[in-house]
């Protein structure tokens, strides 16, 4: 297998499921900045032009991070980070659902509608009066989150899961990029700090870091 | 286990689901329209106030339609609506979320802000000013997904899975509700109307179908 990784928040939260895993793959880096992954070579290997794409032994590629997360699991059991039993699974998958499609794309899309505009425009449908309304959706999903969440446990409660991965890839980057965690969200802060702690959120990030962003 | 259920391609797409796999659930309806699953009744089965929901033999619930069919998938192999390989399922969750990341949800998010705004205004938080747009990355999405699609297969080939079943409940609701299928499409509008043959598309209906829409 080889992974086709670059700067940003999906391709650094396989980087940091790989790493919680200590599953060792060969990596291809894809200049995001530069748009090599909107060439036609890489329009081959996923035709929605994003990254991670992970290449299969069986010569195929995959791409849709999620996807690709399960797939590692599936060949990589241990240490689960989806779940080992089927109920573990469903909760997981639950909560990244929940994170992701109420919190995580709003925010990203809210990014590439203000202020990433300039480098997005060209690439992605950008509706930029959205922008404002999409960061207060997510905050509102942020904050019922908040009010859900139990002292010092992760998402799937003693379980560290790809749904914290997943949230903490997206706030990391994204507090710098004009939606920080709100201040009264102290339950979020202190999930976010201690998954911040870990070796593998350092460890994962890309060996360069445009804009001041985190990815 | 049991099924809470009610109208909406959600619901649907999980009864579409178990009866293409021949799986006999008890089912229990939830009026969604006079806003039961908006109760602390219901919120306590799930705090995002959505169905459906699934009620496991461990007496915990689960939520967000692709957790329960992978879920139900697990449980009820056969026939493979996901795969039956690593390779397989991979496959199918990677075109499961282009079509529902890219097409289906900002599709629904349009309706919640236009033509549903009067019921959902006090559900869902609501962005009018987003709606045009949305409805257009749809668009855009859907004519991608048009040029990719080869002649008479699903999305996944020769096999029939979640994510032609995702696709098709969206596009079967939101077409009565501002969003008809362009009519240039004539790759999806085949593939739609070889989905709506398939006896579990009328069988999976709910009971009462609201304001001409179809869910």
């Amino acid at each position: 297998m080889k992974l086709y990784t670059s700067f940003g928040m999906n391709p650094r939260l396989v980087r940091m499921f790989l790493i919680e895993k200590k599953i060792e793959l060969k990596q291809v880096q894809i200049d995001l900045l530069a748009g090599e992954n909107r060439q036609p070579a890489f329009l081959k290997l996923n035709p929605t032009g994003q990254t991670p794409v992970l290449e299969l032994d069986n010569g195929k590629y995959l791409s849709e991070t999620a996807a690709i997360c399960e797939y590692l699991e599936e060949r990589y059991p241990t240490p689960a980070l989806i779940g080992s039993t089927a109920e573990e699974r469903a909760e997981a998958r639950m909560w990244l659902r929940r994170v992701e499609l109420n919190i995580c794309l709003p925010m990203v899309h809210a990014f590439y509608y203000k202020e990433g505009y300039e480098l997005f425009s060209s690439r992605v449908y950008c509706i930029p009066e959205a922008a404002e309304g999409l960061k207060e959706k997510a905050r509102r999903a942020l904050s019922w989150l908040n009010d859900l969440m139990p002292e010092g446990q992760w998402l799937c409660g003693q379980r560290f899961t790809i749904s914290d991965i997943c949230l903490f890839t997206y706030l990391d980057l994204l507090r710098n990029g004009g939606q920080p965690i709100p201040e009264n969200l102290h339950n979020v802060q202190s999930w976010f700090d201690r998954v911040a702690a870990r070796p593998s959120a350092e460890a994962s990030l890309f060996p360069e870091q445009p804009m001041g962003l985190r990815g």
